[in-house]
């Protein structure tokens, strides 16, 4: 019975880490949807990202079923919360990657994101995507080390987050309001996936050694 | 044993109320620092949101503590798992009213809202306490047909925010672009407030009934 518990227990984590997988590869089309104005890219991101909900529902009830069967104490108990926790993070990055998606598709045959800030949006997206996929083989390795340097990471977002307020707020913007509403909201959601990649770096190292880990990058967490 | 296990787990259903309450204040506060272009509001309202996180970190411990000792199941689990989801909620809440803030801390003194959206923004602030407060009553008194209720508002949200999308993306906006973005992210915070209330009433209604409310109005639960 423990045994078929801890394989429970594994199997879980181990769809979380497929659900990284599925976030990272959402992050990635949502993102050639936008820049590239590809309406069928943009329809199979919003389509898709029903299976991440699905994921969401069946982890949840797995986690609740080992929280009511198991009575898990200590280290697996923290494996069971923060693995609650890490699959609403994961859904929510999915839904804004959906959002990245939508815009694209509102816009078509237009390209949301004006040529001026297309590098700016390249770049974000690259760095979100390895964030997540950082968050996810940090928890697969349970490797705390490499979930604590996610709050680089963070902090080379903000950067990019902030050039592109400055090209959003110069003296002359180019192109039009709506343009500038689209992008503003578009960095949004890319910061926050930032965000919840780093808030799922924080779970791992409590997952691997029991503290929650301190500080102003982590205060999402 | 069990009695003072009861009452613990009260305690935290009652301090869940206690933070609906402080982010409901916060939101309200916020939303006036924003429209009166209010420093010290502002300033107050990034101040308190510490309690908050502080209340967060409190919570969240008691109720790992009661996983752990208690091996709680059935409506006492149910009620745990939600508490912990609904923490989450309220802090993430307080963030966005914090977010509003620091808005308006950054274009003081002029007022970052331009007269013709403030009626608007008076609005969506309205609809967004009254949700928290909702969600927060509908706790307290495990009243399910209360939380249900608040996918209604929720499209009064939506409603408020397109027409804000109509005015930013007329023919002609008469003002900054600056003013643009900042609509637009303000717009994005208040309707995310308005998410996290309908989560946190799909939770009460998850722990009154023991089942997670179906439906699209509920995609975010």
């Amino acid at each position: 019975m423990r045994e078929a518990y801890r394989e429970d227990l594994s199997s879980v984590v181990e769809d979380l880490v497929l659900m990284t997988e599925r976030v990272v590869t959402a992050v990635h089309l949502s993102t050639r949807a936008l820049l590239e104005a590809d309406l069928a890219l943009a329809e199979q991101v919003i389509t898709d990202d029903a299976v991440l909900d699905a994921q969401h529902d069946d982890l949840e009830a797995r986690c609740f079923v080992l929280l009511a069967r198991q009575a898990p104490v200590a280290g697996e108990l923290r494996t069971i919360v923060a693995a609650m926790r890490m699959v609403a993070d994961l859904v929510r990055m999915g839904d804004l990657a959906c959002h990245v998606a939508k815009i694209a598709r509102l816009r078509y045959p237009t390209k949301a994101v004006p040529e001026g800030l297309v590098p700016n949006f390249e770049l974000m997206a690259r760095v979100a995507e390895g964030m997540v996929a950082t968050a996810g083989r940090a928890l697969s390795e349970r490797n705390a080390h490499d979930a604590a340097k996610l709050a680089d990471s963070d902090e080379e977002m903000d950067e990019l987050r902030k050039s592109q307020f400055r090209i959003l707020l110069g003296t002359e913007w180019p192109y039009s309001v709506e343009a500038a509403v689209d992008v503003a909201l578009l960095g949004r959601y890319y910061e926050r996936i930032a965000d919840h990649a780093v808030i799922m770096a924080s779970r791992v190292i409590y997952v691997v050694t029991g503290n929650h880990p301190a500080g102003d990058n982590w205060t999402y967490a």
